[in-house]
């Protein structure tokens, strides 16, 4: 074995390797740090992994930058190029804060290098100087991540191509940014870089923005994009850019299949942000070494403890068919933890994962809502302009959207649109945890005026319906509870 | 029985008479006549009580006005003059929206006059017009809220009082306003109209601003006012305010004895605010014809239902010994609807009152908490520079506080100081009136990142204590049992 001076002092055969320091390997690296055990953590690039360097972070920290530069709708306090220098100091900061934390961490030697699963229990890792380190352990934890899905766009090279790992890069705004994909990273990043002056276009294949969001919902957050100048545009593909004149060609997308539109074009693109989804880290990793299994989209499966189908071989995060967020890379990780200290108790059931997206207003979602709630569910709706809040602070645009079944009251989902919906949701994420049904949430007393205050409507709205109609609900609540038993 | 034509209109045995249009009346006047109930609601004033015209709105619509000027700290968009005619709008908007709506539901008869007990079931109203209409009921509803308690500062003509009445009904800012009173009402305008470029100085009798906030918190409050240019004078009265040199002197408050202090003063104040808490108004309302109890302050006292000392009367809101607030009026009056409507169900536990002050940061308060923990308490403590979003935003200032009774993970209590909290703390109000242990919000998923994760933080700190020191709690908690049953 050769090594640097400094990995000499690593353990050889630590209790743990975990591959990747993104949030799903720091939050299991800590956790089995704190509970005695020696950990290996690799990282083959920057400490924090794409949250901290090229996700929630520095997109939040732009959000928050150019919502205060925007908020008089007049002459920012910094130039766009001053905030995007911004966005890059607080970034480093908490990478470089991270990679000082963790490098120091009791129990965990932090190593930079390319790892990959050479046999059962052992990992090679390689330097940057070429070296290759070889660690026995028990435990293997892959969390290794995923990075941008690419597509074709004839024509589209480097310069003008943007991802989220290199959109933060950027020196000054865009004249014009064309997004392709207007999931949450594309929502957001039309956000602020309109709050920024840039023009957007902003395209989606489906047939609306935020596309795993209720429709309602979603038409709200179309709107107000139009509102603030983003040009939207869905069921749309980008088939083609010339990147002398800056024209891009669209087209749609039927069954899988690109048809070219009759002519529709955007002109003047100079830079196309493409976010149409991403793609798991889970190659060059020797994963067949031990049999790991993946799925058709590369993701590795894992159970419902974290564990994969081989023996002492762990994943979680985006590289995983239960990842997608910090949060849940949060989540799954601490399954994990607890699966190897506690190995004999039970795990409780799956975490209940929100999703925010941090638009302006803010979208959040939990749970499980069909585009139509069936029978045996009541869908309870109420328009932010019934809040005092909003009136008062003019953003009276929103919704909250709740999926309550019948005669139980159980939740089972819920969106919010509108100012602090990444706040609130977590008062649904605490209830459906504990299972507090919404008849329970009757005669909370929410603060006058916060926004809150309108999930006291939405209990109202729900009392007032379940006790008028409990008769009439009890054989559509048996037959969905007998339809969800035995099927149709 | 003399009245106008329209007077004529009313039914003049209705099952409810409501005095007073503000929170606590219109809750449960609109509860009454959904049940299908006759209700008579008397205004002396304006439709919506205080909150609507002199309090929540006015102030919330200021602050987020101010807030939006101020964002960049760069000359705002609208003038001090114009911001302050937008509040009025808002204000008038929502009044006249009310005065409309409830002027014609059903089952309302919305009658404007001073109404005053006559007997048992009696009430008297006086119209503008002189007129009297006599009003025979099962159920009278005290709700006539309360007014500033005034206080003498030699010198201080009308020209230059100010209280929340005629506050929003300054044309311009004032160049220099002392605000006499710390409370919420004092530190909510110190924080607007200091936005406004209003020199402020603020006083407090007590030695901390918001004193029946934790000492930290308030601190943390007092630091937050100083930074963006407060003058910030604790334990401090005023005694004297020269009308020409706008000079106001200032004195100690020892044994409720005020001392001059030596010589300090504060020039060229031109308005004085004065918010030092409230008064019932509970006179002139024959409250003596049928024997109503009034404690010293002379808010009327009513049981857990509502229900006042005399038979078929009852009084929620300001007016009582249980007001305070909008939403504490609204949680009560709930408890008079369901006493008249379903006299036999018993009443629910009593509400659990959230208090929220819309400062910069917001500051959120729920439950007991005691200025020193308890032995058999945990007092969970966490700053705001822990969580990520404080940290993009560059919101790091602020505290979650949390207590929790040892081995039984019951919540007594919550403070939070910090951007959200007033939306934070709901999830504290769902908790608590669900008694959801503090143990078993270990496992909720927070998004990442949303403020509320800092709760997340809270809930792993305290289940670290309390895995680790379970065995020590026993008895600390079981001390505290047997005190708080059987007394020290």
């Amino acid at each position: 074995m050769s090594g640097t001076a400094r990995t000499n002092a690593f353990d050889p055969n630590p209790a743990a390797v975990v591959i990747g320091s993104g949030s799903g390997g720091l939050t299991v690296a800590i956790g089995l740090a704190r509970f005695g055990r020696r950990v290996r953590l690799v990282e083959r690039d920057r400490v924090g992994g794409d949250c901290t360097n090229v996700g929630c972070i520095p997109s939040k920290a732009l959000l928050h930058a150019t919502a205060e530069a925007a908020a008089i709708g007049a002459a920012p306090g910094r130039t766009g190029a001053e905030i995007l220098d911004h966005v890059r100091d607080k970034r480093d900061e908490l990478w470089q804060h991270e990679t000082k934390e963790f490098g120091s961490t009791e129990n965990i030697d932090l190593q930079f290098g390319a790892a990959r699963i050479v046999g059962p229990g052992r990992v090679e890792v390689t330097q940057a100087d070429g070296s290759i380190d070889l660690i026995e352990t028990d435990h293997i934890i892959i969390a290794t991540g995923s990075r941008p899905r690419s597509i074709a766009i004839d024509g589209l090279g480097d310069q003008h191509l943007l991802t989220n790992e290199n959109l933060f890069e950027l020196r000054e705004p865009p004249a014009h940014l064309a997004i392709v994909g207007a999931g949450p990273i594309g929502v957001e990043m039309a956000t602020a870089f309109a709050r920024l002056g840039t023009r957007i276009t902003l395209l989606d294949a489906a047939d609306r923005v935020l596309p795993d969001l209720l429709a309602d919902a979603s038409h709200l957050v179309a709107r107000r994009l139009s509102a603030t100048g983003v040009d939207v545009r869905t069921a749309r593909v980008a088939t083609a850019y010339d990147e002398a004149s800056g024209r891009l060609t669209l087209g749609t997308l039927d069954d899988e299949m690109i048809a070219e539109t009759d002519g529709e074009v955007v002109d003047g693109v100079d830079k196309v942000l493409v976010a149409v989804g991403r793609v798991p880290n889970s190659g060059d990793l020797g994963l067949e070494t031990v049999d790991v299994e993946t799925d058709r989209a590369g993701r590795i499966v894992v159970d419902t403890h974290g564990r994969t189908s081989a023996d002492g071989v762990w994943a979680v995060g985006d590289v995983t068919d239960r990842g997608g967020t910090t949060h849940a890379a949060n989540a799954w990780g601490r399954r994990i933890i607890r699966a190897i200290i506690v190995p004999r108790i039970p795990a409780g059931s799956e975490p209940i994962l929100p999703a925010v997206t941090f638009a302006d207003p803010e979208v959040a979602s939990i749970g499980e809502q069909p585009p139509v709630a069936p029978p045996d569910v009541r869908r309870v709706v109420v328009d932010l302009s019934r809040s005092d809040r909003a009136f008062t602070d003019e953003a009276t645009e929103g919704v909250v959207i709740v999926d309550v079944r019948r005669v139980s009251s159980r939740i089972l989902g819920a969106t919010i649109v509108g100012p602090r919906a990444g706040e609130l949701i977590s008062i649904f994420s605490l209830a459906m945890k504990n299972d507090i049904r919404f008849s329970k949430w009757y005669g909370v007393v929410w603060p006058y005026p916060a926004y809150a205050d309108v999930l006291g409507r939405a209990v109202d709205d729900y009392m007032t319906e379940h006790l008028k109609n409990v008769a009439r609900d009890v054989p559509l609540w048996l037959r969905g509870r007998l339809r969800a038993r035995f099927g149709r």
